[in-house]
């Protein structure tokens, strides 16, 4: 449980407005029924003016006038933006990309992870607000950075990627090894030849590609870590977040996750999307999964997401309904980007609690019913900080997601998250809940595990599925599984792999078609339950059964794909929250609570037998 | 009036050619009636072989061939282009992408507007053009430079950007307030700090943006000025022209007409374009505007236009036609790119009056045609050197351009010639003659003054526009209005901001779909008129009347436009030059003629009481 | 006749694996009747892991192991991808893009053709692979380099361009007229001044992109022949190849084919594409063309080609089937890319003869059969090394081709090799045999000569097709023809300039359409044989016969053209290989020997009088 209530509340940014409307925001918050404000996401500038000359006391009288409201804080170490000084004495503190051009400041994120000046900076910053802030009465979360992501190539990276690079593979011939230098004549001959995947003339090799996003990952965890630890030393009592982007790649979310005290995120649905309530789920379900029990919706837009090529608001009561399910599939609180509406800068077209409109608004009467429907929903018993029960959980992997995605796959178009999402839908859209696991975690707890895509496998994930299946598990994998392992060998003598044995399934080919993915297999000990229909593999069979074990070897059409998903579900003894339930209503058991959130137009009217 | 007749002619590049054909070109000029030939664009090599050399000679010789001929000439300062040698020995006069890459000599337009070597050399080359040309009896008009419009992002410019910041903004606090540097941390400490708009990580500060184009439009305003008053003071007697493109973001054309003692215009539209008949008149109307009167056509194509990806000619007749459409909308002259087609070069399958197929061609006999029906119609009594009558204008404004099209606007799509193209069809359509206007002139001739769109509105425009309507005017504003003020800054308590008493409405979201653009907006006093049709804004309010002011809130279908537009010119008074005419017929009055100009395929029969 | 037998087999990388796999290899390769094997493309980090130290050990293993086992070796130079120590310690080895940008190793083609340290490590490391086996008993055939093709545009590039430049137009007053730098204010005043063609603000010259097209091929050729050179130097008996890449505008064929012993193809057509069995006879006959006799087939894929977005497998028989139409067109062998799949690396996917499933799969069951089938064909009488009798030429003319695909031609859609294939396709449907022609060639065995584009002629190519057509051949010209002489200055006085006697036409306009291309043109002596339809130039004059002479002035429907094309062939006297086969049944004769392929689904039955 993250707090005695849920959260209810967003960004502010009082370094954007005279001190006259701070007062004013409070006021309005208190109306909203607002009990958390992020700050200081983008203060650094605000904050330390000149390298070395801090200006604490706007902030003061921030927090200051939130404590009086009763409103906490999550303060942010502002990090994430370095005022244009850092760059413009420090040049080698801002990020290049791939063909050695410098990302210049006067945007966001224009920070290289690996140059030390830019990891002095940070820290003492952070060193700073934690010494003036750790015990202030407001403080209830520390939120580190925002939304981690920044790539760069430069020579930093380069001597840091190095480093990370002994550490994993050992000596020179090991990394010439793994990285399969042999293929292209890329054999190394010392270490200062290695740099990160730059501008080439063709195109690169895999295993550099997959390291360095290994890398990036842990070069900015480490970031995190050490703003982490820096805060914790002042007050271990804080709770430290930061802000994860749904699907994002470059993070690998179980890692991270493991170094936070709460998992939040930043979710931004396109309403003109009509799967944008599934995807929604989705998203939230893996918070969960990542936090393994209540986490916090850090960011979501009131209206529209200035970042979209057409930015279009949420219709009355979107918000409300997408904000009720972040809190029936975990959340214990619901924040928002941002409090009041910016009138510059890059996101003045961005939705907030309080517009541009003004209080007198349909935005932000919105805002204040739901502050009040979830202070209501805080008192109701056995929901606040209570877990989400699934009998079903898929395998959501960053190994598998970067390597087959990597370039020169089979498919260009193949998308990870793309094959997760079309087997998400068919059981969010029966009300079956799932969880997102690791492949290597304990599956014991689930009747049902699904693997969409499992394209690498590594000794001890095959160890662990062929463990629960043995133990009564139903297990499905899905097509370009097992197909290489951590460093991006291909498999030899059949896919998938390692996990040959548990499906009983031997794949001799992989078959990409315009159309859709397709393979050449044949059943090792499986039953051979559906075939391909047309195409040049038309009446080859595609989905086998082994047992509790399953292969679908490629991709269905989406009611292909449902009958078969229920049929199996049947078989495993997994059921719906409720059943039968109109087209557009999503049911989702959160401790004592049941939620019935109507996603379609018009009414629904459901009986429900106590 | 520019000159005693109608212009007729083009570009003519004798230094392509060797001299031999020089004499057979003034031949074939007298042969098609060609009385003006714009010389010297691109002769800055030729006339400046190696630095400070000068080689008069042939041009001595050209221009002696045209006077004798009885040819008039537009002497050219060559600065457009400078030679090699510059770019060899000075590499910092050309110019750099936000990337810092260097754009090379080898095409044209390669320099830095503000490096001082360039300023210097084109100065020089001016200088001495004029000193021996300037009373020369063949020189009828000064052309300065060519299409203005090349964009640097040096170290040089970066120190005129910020002489420029300091003259707009004052001190280094008004500039951070100014661009709103307290969002994403970008508060500058030092003038030094500040940068053109280079690569950034994500993406940049819009004020920065507008800011840089408005400093690029009179960065190269003072080029022009320089070389202006470089050749007026050898001759005040010679007009000075620059040729500007049709709908240029980059150069704004009330500040650049305004120095200018003829405004001429390089147009070119697209032969398979079914609207090109009106997106022509509409370029022809913004000159006459531009100028206040007469202007001249630099330059068309006879037939094609080589930078398109699929450069079809005209058709038969189809130069004629919009010839005399141009006559018809205020131009005292006809000029062409070019009178005879290049061998060589970019252009060289660009369309030419002497095309590479020689005299003995279509294209000739039609050029020939042309000159002859010119002269004709310069001894019309009541044409030459007068104007075209107008009772509504189109406000036209480069700020509102400019700041609605900004990176992360709600609709990356939204298209400010687009939007003004939409309300001119209807009127162009109908035989309404339009002009545009400035939103701070004096519009108290016009029955009717259009906004298609006005983001930004500054208090003098909103006095001038309240005053207008007081005064009796009929006022009519679209979408996207009065969003924000010359800093970019958001208007707060609803839109169309300082125009919403004006309209008696109050918008409170703009609501981008992909389908078009929408509004949420309620009536403050006005009359409700239209509502919109399906989508999630099905049936609010988004035509609304206030008196004579109206508003449309939304980007309504071709029909419902035009039918409104028809309701509020017949309630304005405003009728067209000739009512009930065929299909593609375009009548336009100018001085004591009125055009018909026959766009469709086919015959049309027109009556018409005299 | 490049051997006593059909060769069959591909490239075998073995230093990407462990030496036990070695034997195995020679074992599987033995059973799948593999004669040929090409080792070493990609092995300069392996021969060469330091500058100057050589590792030849396991090379001498892996010929000895082949030689054992009767299998013959086409030893590759390794010198299309230098070891990252050659970048490293000479970073001007990398080459650079027209942005300046170095591509850095980790890929492969990293190479600056021009920097003498490059060209100095890549002739060390072949004067000591040709000192070492150039006598070696398994030695059939020399293979430089690895698809010829890099470009780079760096200083070391700049200053051989001008040595080329030089070369071709003497001195600097010539260049400056033969590249037109009177347009847009060019002209060069030294040497020094003159660059490759990097990034420029607008567009760059047409002729300097020409002449840099030019010099590529060149350099690469020098390349080529100093490698050539080097191995023949050792021992002349062993013939040299290096493998061209099908229809690949920067390597003129011809001129590179007549530096080699043996012409060799690289050619990957789509398994997805339709028209994939006519495109690759027309690579083959190409190939043909250029050895004037029999050729080889170095690479093809035996399943997936890994570069294509998707990239799907070859169906069971279709390697097969198009293996079978490469002898049939005249090959002599049939390699393919590559033996054994690579585990790691870009071309992991990649199909191969021996798949990652191994030896049980059905990969490697076809790639035996065909083996076995080879060397039944071996035994054929009046097959191997016979030529392909054809009455048909198609001129094929680098120059012409990167003439008309400059920037800014009036169709940038203009495609050569479509306009090429357009023409062929007819032909190859009803089973009359093409052969490929330079246009300055001797074509008296020719009945019938397409030139379906002929954008450049030079005076000695119109001499040799009028001399053509008067000793009795019959021509057909196609459209965009005879436009400019070698240095892209334009034809004056209509075209096809040149050749506008031998076919009785003048073209006074191209009228590109969105739709296809056409001409305003006129006969001058010819008749007229069809008209335009519909579109602007509805009713005008297209398709011309001058006696023997013909002209098609546009871009035909396909069925339009084929019955041009079936009447220009009949009255030629010109026969197809059989008459009245069912559709998709392809015809070929060599030798004695006539082939028929079936390239459709289902059976097709055919009856053959003999």
């Amino acid at each position: 449980m993250i707090g005695p209530r849920l959260l209810f509340g967003g960004d502010w940014n009082p370094e954007q407005w005279p001190p006259e409307v701070w007062a004013e925001d409070v006021r309005l918050m208190r109306a909203a029924g607002v009990n958390l404000a992020t700050v200081g996401v983008f203060a650094w500038a605000a904050l330390e003016p000149e390298p070395g000359r801090y200006t604490f006391g706007w902030l003061d009288t921030v927090l200051g006038l939130l404590h009086d409201g009763g409103i906490g804080v999550a303060l942010a170490t502002p990090t994430a933006s370095p005022p244009p000084w850092l760059g413009h004495r420090h040049p080698d503190t801002l990020p290049q990309g791939p063909d050695g051009v410098r990302r210049h400041y006067g945007s966001r994120n224009h920070y290289c992870p690996s140059a030390p000046e830019y990891r002095r900076a940070a820290l003492a910053v952070t060193e700073a607000l934690a010494a003036r802030y750790a015990h202030h009465p407001a403080l209830r979360l520390w939120h580190i950075g925002n939304e981690f992501g920044t790539t760069c190539h430069c020579g930093h990276c380069a001597a840091r990627f190095r480093d990370w690079l002994r550490a994993r593979h050992g000596d020179l011939d090991a990394l010439n090894e793994a990285w399969g230098t042999s293929v292209w004549s890329q054999r190394y001959s010392q270490w200062s030849e290695i740099l990160p995947p730059v501008t080439v003339q063709y195109i690169g090799n895999p295993a550099q590609d997959l390291d360095y996003q290994r890398f990036g990952s842990d070069l900015l965890l480490g970031c995190f870590v050490a703003e982490r630890d820096a805060v914790r030393a002042h007050n271990p009592a804080i709770p430290v977040t930061t802000n994860f982007m749904d699907f994002y790649r470059p993070v690998d979310g179980w890692r991270w996750a493991a170094e936070e005290d709460v998992v939040s995120l930043d979710t931004y649905p396109d309403p003109n999307d009509p799967g944008a309530a599934m995807r929604g789920a989705m998203s939230k379900d893996v918070m969960r999964s990542l936090a393994g029990g209540p986490w916090l919706l850090m960011e979501q837009s009131p209206g529209a997401a200035s970042w979209r090529p057409v930015s279009t608001p949420k219709r009355p009561g979107l918000n409300r309904l997408w904000s009720l399910q972040a809190v029936a599939r975990g959340a214990d609180g619901v924040l928002h980007f941002q409090w009041r509406a910016s009138r510059q800068g890059l996101e003045r077209a961005h939705g907030a609690l309080l517009p541009h409109a003004g209080e007198d608004s349909r935005v932000f009467r919105e805002a204040c019913a739901l502050g009040s429907e979830l202070a209501s929903l805080s008192e109701v018993d056995g929901l606040l900080g209570t877990d989400v029960p699934a009998d079903v959980a898929i395998l959501l992997d960053w190994e598998s997601w970067r390597a087959a995605e990597l370039p020169h796959q089979p498919d260009a178009g193949f998308s990870y998250v793309q094959r997760l999402t079309e087997w998400y839908e068919p059981l969010w859209t029966a009300n079956i809940t799932c969880d997102f696991a690791h492949p290597a975690a304990d599956l014991s707890r689930y009747r049902l595990v699904l693997a969409p895509n499992l394209y690498q496998v590594t000794p001890a994930v095959a160890a662990n599925l062929t463990a629960y299946v043995a133990s009564g598990g139903t297990f499905v994998l899905g097509p370009f599984s097992g197909v290489a392992d951590a460093d991006e060998r291909v498999h030899i003598g059949g896919w998938p792999g390692l996990l040959m044995d548990l499906v009983g399934v031997r794949v001799e080919e992989h078959w990409p078609l315009p159309s859709g993915w397709a393979e050449w297999a044949e059943p090792r000990g499986a039953e051979v339950i559906g075939h391909a229909r047309g195409g040049p593999l038309d009446g080859r069979p595609v989905v086998f059964r082994h047992g509790r074990a399953w292969y679908v070897g490629h991709t269905p059409e989406p009611e292909d794909l449902a009958r078969l998903l229920a049929r199996v579900c049947a078989e495993a003894g997994v059921r719906p929250v409720l059943a039968d339930l109109p087209p557009g209503v999503e049911a989702v058991r959160r401790g004592r609570v049941v939620f019935l959130l109507h996603h379609a137009e018009g009414r629904a009217e459901i009986r429900v037998d106590p």
